[in-house]
């Protein structure tokens, strides 16, 4: 048997990015990891709603059509918010499926139970387009803890509040100006308030916390600010002074092993390393203790570059297999 | 059996950063791992130098007390200069030894073949420590390619070098004194002309280019430029300008799958992703046709970041084995 057989929760723009390179990767995806893909069903809320061509694939609005078939492998989820995600997913490794998923606000809440309901059931489970969309930052946090220890973590993981900032910068142009042509170029979501006042970035360091250290801290204990106070007359009086606002998230560890952080706008100046980070990408500083401070930076999100995560994820999960020779 | 016996050649900088991981990391990979680390033997070319103490370890300048243990598992090696490291490391694989390297002049030009043997001989060979120290370019780009397409990779590849040029702009000095104060600093060779010349961020270059492309472009054919012609006045002028001088190492693939590039200073101004990389550090931006652009910038040098590249591998490795319990 080499084929894997996958569904695709939610249609929307990361689904569809995941639906697009398994068609275009198809040959590649089969030379290389020996397994033919094979997209079953794609679950969508609203099946009427007009989507692009994906033939001989099976578009329902029941999850229950995914259950019923043996062979799914592995799902794909993007959808938005907690419910019924959460639920699908914990369904879905108990029934031995592998999941990747894009839900950043789910996985934040619920993500260490999956990762330990899936280590007992001996499933994998991909989480990198969580956070920071096509930066392989869980990947590379995955690496270095192997042989080195995380004692820090701040990052630029709100790509709306980037391109806000960026855009009252560079244009000049009040907060509501620059949130509206971010929702026009398709960053920002119809209600951007989980965006600009924060909560995204939390999520996603709440994930990276997890991931680094073990633990998330209390909730509640982390001062959550948003971008949404700031007004373009300081914006103007930062740039005169060379400075840039940034919003950053920032998590760190004590010496007890007690994490503590803050999610808010800095001002930064040339030196830091963030101050180049212009924009819808997102950026990443993890400080270890061998191998100093490293640095990543890329989209945060997209299309192509989030569900090139998912992809990404999908790939290693398959690679750990007996690799299927195809006869030349 | 869940000992893993192990030899480092070279007993440099990066050398001693490898027993020092091993040593201190000692539990916790047996944790991870399962397996314990048995250091047999450390080659040197000269055993009577002043060392640090390796107590239970045989220094020897004979790499033939490392081929006559049947035992040795695998390799560290951190030599400098092509030769004899190709050929310990050709023999190794040859013996079913894994091997690891820092060695960047040896790996550019060897690398390709030492990759094909390994293949060949279903032995493992880690490389990450060759390029850009302690920046995971290497992990990142294998991982980058199962599912994307690296269409051009551009870095500051050479800390001396780029060290020396935020000096001469931040203190205003000629090129002598910094280059001076980077090897007081323990950042440049006694005889520099690699780093400074251009050779050493060409020979990464080539190792990048032979991952991302599956081929390397002529030699002969890149136009390879150092810092050593940069002049202050001409610091101080891009500086008014607001413009920063960075050693750029470049390589794209075009259409025909043809690899062509160039190695030399460029100016750069403060919207370039290279423009705020200072020091010693190293930064590599990967332009890809998923993705998008992704950028890494860390510790491009040093004991720690360049020998923890090497423990990275070791554990992956590693990794690949079944994983022996320990009973607790």
């Amino acid at each position: 048997m080499s084929t894997i057989k996958v569904a695709i929760l939610g249609f929307g723009t990361v689904g569809e990015g995941v639906y697009r390179i398994l068609n275009e990767k198809k040959n590649e995806i089969k030379l290389q990891t020996g397994y033919t893909i094979e997209i079953s069903s794609i679950v969508v809320r609203d099946v009427t709603k007009n989507r692009i061509e994906t033939p001989g694939i099976k578009i329902t609005d029941s999850i229950q059509d995914v259950f019923a078939d043996p062979d799914i492998d592995l799902i794909f989820e993007a959808i938005i918010g907690e419910e019924p995600a959460f639920a699908y997913l914990s369904k879905a490794i108990s029934k031995g499926i592998n999941v990747i998923t894009a839900n950043k606000a789910m996985f934040a809440k619920h993500g260490p139970a999956l990762i330990k309901q899936a280590e007992n059931q001996n499933v994998q489970i991909g989480f990198e387009a969580t956070t920071a969309g096509g930066v392989p930052i869980i990947r590379t946090l995955k690496n270095l803890l192997q042989a080195d220890r995380v004692q820090r973590i701040q990052g630029i993981l709100n790509g709306t509040s980037n391109f806000i900032l960026t855009k009252m910068r560079q244009d000049n142009v009040p907060f509501e100006v620059a949130l509206e042509e971010a929702q026009a170029n398709g960053f920002a979501e119809a209600d951007p308030s989980d965006d600009i006042g924060g909560k995204d970035a939390f999520r996603k360091l709440m994930i990276l916390s997890d991931l680094a250290f073990g633990r998330q801290p209390i909730w509640e204990d982390i001062q959550i600010n948003g971008i949404d106070k700031i007004h373009s007359d300081d914006v103007s009086v930062a740039t005169e002074k060379g400075l840039r606002y940034r919003h950053i998230a920032d998590i760190s560890i004590d010496e007890n092993g007690i994490p503590s952080g803050s999610v808010g706008p800095v001002l930064i100046g040339p030196e830091h390393p963030l101050y180049g980070v212009d924009g819808v990408d997102n950026a990443i500083i993890v400080d270890t203790e061998y191998l100093g401070a490293l640095t990543l930076i890329g989209p945060g999100a997209g299309m192509y570059p989030t569900a090139s995560a998912m992809i990404s994820d999908f790939l290693h999960i398959v690679g750990k297999r007996e690799k299927v020779l195809i006869p030349s």
